[in-house]
């Protein structure tokens, strides 16, 4: 199978390795408006060549956008103007309600399917590529009922070859869902490096103290914004809702604390410890 | 050397299994309230017999305080009361200002020192304990002139032998640090996964999603309460001082995404970002 990866980046490089690695992809073309990424991409065997979007696009029969949100929403009518019926578009954008609506009455509409793998990190470039992040990850396909039985098929051959299972939901659905499981994380993330970076401009020694419980906690506070400012635009209301809530949920520990109710603040600490039978299922 | 350790949990444990690798322990004894615990520290070699307080504080040249925060602060006089002049006493609490005042005027106060090492997980019991879990870490030693010399030396050997690196800092400023490098991550986190457990009540599928990002954010809400009440307790004010601040941060992206300010919350994500030169160090 010959494939266009538009953005050769963190995931778009990883999917391109990983489908490399599989022989799922006989040539892989890399789609990309950062040259310096283009170049490394090369260097480190994730592409196979480069392509300007018309070339790559009309030489594939699959193209995979793995760029920003915003960036992709724009871009997606114009590769479905391009492309024939039996050519597959997929993306991998965290956010689904947007894009899946940008394309609701393009002709070729069926051609493409709405996927979004549960894997990421803080990094970026094709040199944060990894063969092997997506392995055991949650791959969600939205809306399927939208997209033809074969472009559905093609993709999910694709999901299987990130040896991720399949999970299928509406895009609104997926849209909440992230809020909860993986936007407000960012930006509590956020929100706590600035915390302690405001407190820094005082204490110059502040970090020689920090822990592997703080670096867990902040890590994703690395994450870039050109990533992350669309995914928050995109989901801006859903966002809102869980970060009221969060905010609310913080004012209960601030209460405990400042009423130095320690049963209250007891309950509320076991109450957060059920996260550890959810998450070691 | 004889060593006493009081709390054979995950400090206390981690802390015996590498003093005897490294050859600094000839002979421990486990003192611990829970017995099952007492049992799996030996079955696990991490002591080599059990005892009871007395007993094992006549009977070491040093004694180790791995309990909680609270409970250290009890105990710890009723240590001093108990030792002749040639032994030491550390411990090993998150908190440090209130252990130090519990003694401050004991005539054997000289003899202890008060010790903090910067690495914890979310687990415990002496089957969480490992052994190179300090090395690399800061460990702090605080108000070091209140000890005498030879007790000082004896810890420092010690933190040498977890392959620590010492930092020393009086005991207030100890506690402002931590409430900001440590503390409050645990508010955030046990906050964070409150959240998403009270909106899973209406969605069942929502941790089908939860993805390497979510898990790290997440990670210390597995911690208990029993050793996490009496920090938050001993630190209250600093905690509260800190927790304000986190909240104030978080109003700003809430005002960035209502306001539609997108200029803004990216302003607010660079700043965060800068986390990563600093972590990265």
């Amino acid at each position: 199978m010959k494939i266009s990866i538009i953005g050769t980046g963190l995931i778009g490089g990883s999917i391109a390795l990983k489908l490399k690695s599989k022989g799922i992809a006989d040539f892989i073309y890399g789609i990309d408006n950062n040259t310096d990424h283009l170049n490394e991409a090369l260097k480190l065997n994730i592409i196979d060549a480069h392509a300007d979007l018309e070339y790559g696009i009309r030489n594939s029969d699959l193209i995979i956008l793995a760029i920003p949100v915003d960036a992709a929403r724009k871009l997606l009518p114009q590769i479905l103007d391009l492309i024939t019926e039996k050519q597959v578009v997929m993306d991998t954008g965290s956010t689904k309600a947007g894009i899946v609506q940008a394309v609701k009455n393009h002709p070729n509409r069926s051609r493409f399917v709405a996927f979004h793998p549960m894997w990421g990190t803080e990094n970026n470039g094709p040199k944060s590529a990894i063969s092997e992040s997506f392995a055991g990850k949650a791959g969600v396909i939205c809306n399927r009922e939208e997209s033809s039985e074969d472009a559905l098929k093609t993709v999910e051959k694709i999901v299987e070859s990130l040896d991720m299972h399949t999970i299928y939901m509406n895009a609104e659905d997926h849209d909440v869902h992230t809020a909860y499981i993986s936007h407000i994380s960012h930006i509590t993330s956020y929100a706590l490096a600035n915390t302690v970076l405001e407190k820094e401009r005082e204490e110059e020694t502040i970090f020689q103290l920090a822990s592997s419980g703080f670096s867990s906690t902040v890590r994703l506070a690395k994450s870039h914004p050109e990533m992350w400012v669309p995914i928050f635009k995109q989901n801006r209301e859903n966002v809102l809702d869980v970060l009221n809530e969060h905010i609310s949920q913080l004012r209960k520990f601030k209460s405990a604390l400042e009423k130095e109710n320690y049963g209250y603040l007891e309950e509320l600490i076991s109450n957060a410890n059920k996260i550890r039978g959810i998450l070691d299922k």
